[in-house]
C-alpha cells in the first residue's frame, strides 16, 4: 500500500502465471507451452533480422503479419488486430469494449485473468456456472449483459463447445460483443473465425504462444468486422504505438506461414493428449474430453493436492487451482512423448505408493 | 464509430508516431532513432537466444535484467521495473498513479502521448506553457496537483533541466507522483536517477530505443522506491504478466552491459549535434540548446513547412508537429556523419533558392 497508488491499484488481485522455477530442471506440464520448437523458417527469419535494424522502430501497423494472417483467413486486413501476446489484445478489447457497459458474463471456472481484466477497468462482471460436467449452458447467456467472453476450448477444462452454441450465444446478445478466446483452439476446436463475416458483435483472439511455440516472443491477435477492430486501434495506439518489437513480428510472420511445422507439431500433440488421456483413465483419473494442450485430471480417490506434490517431488510440474469446484482437479499440458512417458510412469508409481493397484 | 465501442474509445484521440515509410529509401531524422546499430554484444546474445527455448515464455518478473539495471545504478532489483518500450511503462505509470487524482501537470509543449494517457484513462490535466524561451518556470508548479509529468531533455525541444530544479518540483509537491520522463537523458542531461532514494514520490522512466540503439526491441524501465514500483507491478500483472519476450530480455541485458559500446555511440550522436547545431546556426537557424539525439530548428525567413516538403523532395525525412507556438519548428533527429553532412548540404541548398545568401 502506498498513499501515492491510484484507487484502482488497491483493489487489483493480479492474475498469477504457472511457476517458472530456476533452480531445477523441471518437466515443465504446468503452463501449456508447447513441447516442440517453433517453426525453423521462425528462427531462420528472426536471424536474418537481428541486425543493425534494430535500431528502428518496428512497423507500428504489423502490415505484413496482419495481411499474411488475413490472407490465409480469406479476410482483409482491417479484420485483423495485433498485440504483444493475446493477454494484451484481451486486455484492450476488455477495455475497448465492454468499460462503461453493463455486467458481462463468462463462466465460473474459465481463465482467471478475466476477472483480473474486469478489475483493472472497472468492469461489473457476472460469473455463470458452468453445468455439473463442465459444459455452457447457452441459456444462461441470454440476459441482458455489458458482453459475452467466452474461451473455446475452455480452460482449465480444455472442454471445446461446438459452433452452433457459439452463434446462439452471438444470436442471443446482438447489442453487445461476444468475445471467444480460441487460444487452444488448434488442437481441436472449430474456431468461430469463419462467423466474422456473420456477426458484427464477433470478437476473435488468438495466439502464436501455443500451437506456433512462440510463447517467447509475445504476439497474439484479434478477428473481427473492422469497426471492432478500429476500437482496439484506437486503445493500442493511446498506450502504446509499437507493440509488437521487430523480431517477434519477422518470427511470427514466418511461423504463422510454414503450416505444414504447424500441422505436425499440433498433431503429435493431439495424438499424445489421445494417449495421456486414455491412460491416465485406466489409472483411476476422470479426465474431461479435452480439445486443447492439456487435460484436466481428477483421481477418483487421492486427491489432487498429494498428486501435485508427489509429482513435483518426482519432477513434474502441473497446474493446481486452488478454486471452488476444482480443488481437486489438475491441468496438465501435454509434453513431449517422453515428458507424457514419464507423467504416466510416475502417476503410476504414485498411485501404487497409495496403494492403488496398477492397470 | 461504432455502437459496441466503450464510451472511452469515442474520446481518444490516438498519438501519431512519426512517419515510417515503405516506398523509398529516406534519410530517416523524423523519429529520434539512433543512427548506430545496437551493440554487437545484443545481436550476439539475440542470436545465442533464437532456439527452441522461444517456446517457453519468458520470466515474468525479467529479474536478470532487473538486475542488471540495479546494479549498475547501486539500487536494489525492488527500485526497478521493466516494461514493452517505455511508452507502455508511462501508461502503467500513469494508470498506477495518477488514474482518480486531480487534474495533473505537464507542460503545454512536451511529449504529446501524456495527455493521450490521460484521455486512455479518464485523467485530468493542466498544461503548463513553457516560458518564452520553451524552459520550465518550477514556480508554476508549485499548486495542488494530482501529480507531475516532466520531460528531461524535453521533447520536442530537446532542453535540459538542472537536477536542483528536478528536486525543486519533488518538494513542492511531497504528494504527487513527479514522474520524470529520460528517454533522452544520455545524449547530455543529468538523470534524476541518482534522487531516487531521497525522494518516495519520484518516478524515473527511460529507454532502450535512443542512447541504446534497440527500439526494434521495445524495451523500457522505470527507477523509483520501491512501494512505486510494487503499483506498476501490479498494473502490469493485471494487464500482461509477460510483457517482455525473451530475445528482447537477452538483447537488453548485453546492451545495458556493453557501456563501451553505448559511450561512444552516443558520444557521436553529441558530437554531430553540435556540429549541426552551429552549422544550421551559420545558416540563419534558431536552434534550441539541444541536450538530446535531436534539435529542434526555426528558421529565421523560410517557413517550416517549406523546408519539411524540400527536404522531403530530397529524400530526408524531419519533424513537424501542428501546433501552437512550436508550427514554424522543426524536429532534426541527428542521423551519421554523412546523413547530418547530407542535411547540411540540402538545408543550404534549400535556403539559397528562397534567396538566403550561403554562409
Amino acid at each position: 500500500m502506498s498513499r501515492y497508488w491510484s484507487p484502482i491499484v488497491d483493489r487489483l488481485v493480479p492474475y498469477t502465471p504457472g511457476e517458472q522455477p530456476k533452480d531445477k530442471v523441471f518437466a515443465k506440464l504446468n503452463t501449456n507451452e508447447n513441447p516442440y520448437g517453433p517453426s525453423p523458417a521462425a528462427l531462420a527469419a528472426i536471424n536474418k533480422a537481428t541486425d543493425d535494424r534494430l535500431r528502428l522502430y518496428p512497423d507500428p501497423e504489423s502490415a505484413e503479419l496482419k495481411n499474411a494472417i488475413a490472407s490465409t483467413l480469406k479476410l482483409g486486413s482491417d479484420h485483423i488486430f495485433v498485440g504483444n501476446g493475446s493477454d494484451e489484445v484481451l486486455a484492450h478489447g476488455f477495455n475497448a469494449f465492454f468499460t462503461g457497459k453493463a455486467s458481462i458474463l463468462f463462466a465460473d471456472i474459465t481463465y482467471s485473468f478475466y476477472k483480473t481484466y474486469c478489475e483493472l477497468y472497472g468492469i461489473e462482471h457476472t460469473k455463470v456456472p458452468l453445468t455439473d460436467s463442465f459444459e455452457y449452458d447457452t441459456r444462461d447467456y441470454a440476459v441482458p449483459c455489458g458482453g459475452v467472453v467466452i474461451a473455446n476450448p475452455n480452460a482449465p477444462t480444455g472442454m471445446a463447445m461446438p459452433l452452433s452454441r457459439i452463434e446462439q450465444i452471438l444470436e442471443q446478445n446482438p447489442d453487445v460483443v461476444v468475445l471467444v478466446d480460441e487460444a487452444y483452439v488448434d488442437f481441436g476446436a472449430d474456431s468461430a473465425v469463419d462467423l466474422v463475416p456473420h456477426y458484427d458483435n464477433l470478437l476473435v483472439v488468438q495466439t502464436f504462444s501455443k500451437s506456433r511455440s512462440l510463447a517467447g516472443l509475445r504476439v497474439g491477435f484479434a478477428i473481427a468486422q473492422p469497426h471492432l477492430i478500429e476500437g482496439l486501434r484506437r486503445v493500442k495506439d493511446s498506450f502504446n504505438s509499437y507493440p509488437i518489437g521487430r523480431l517477434s513480428l519477422e518470427g511470427a510472420l514466418a511461423a504463422w506461414t510454414d503450416r505444414d511445422w504447424f500441422d505436425a507439431t499440433r498433431k503429435k500433440v493431439i495424438a499424445d493428449r489421445e494417449k495421456v488421456a486414455t491412460q491416465l483413465g485406466a489409472q483411476g483419473f476422470n479426465i474431461l474430453p479435452s480439445a486443447a494442450n492439456f487435460v484436466f485430471a481428477t483421481h477418483k480417490t487421492v486427491p489432487a493436492k498429494t498428486l501435485l506434490a508427489e509429482l513435483r517431488a518426482r519432477g513434474i510440474l502441473v497446474r493446481h487451482f486452488n478454486q471452488a469446484r476444482i480443488d481437486n482437479w489438475l491441468r496438465i499440458s501435454i509434453g513431449t512423448s517422453e515428458e507424457c512417458d514419464k507423467l504416466l510412469e510416475a502417476t503410476a508409481d504414485i498411485l501404487s505408493n497409495f496403494g492403488e493397484a496398477k492397470p
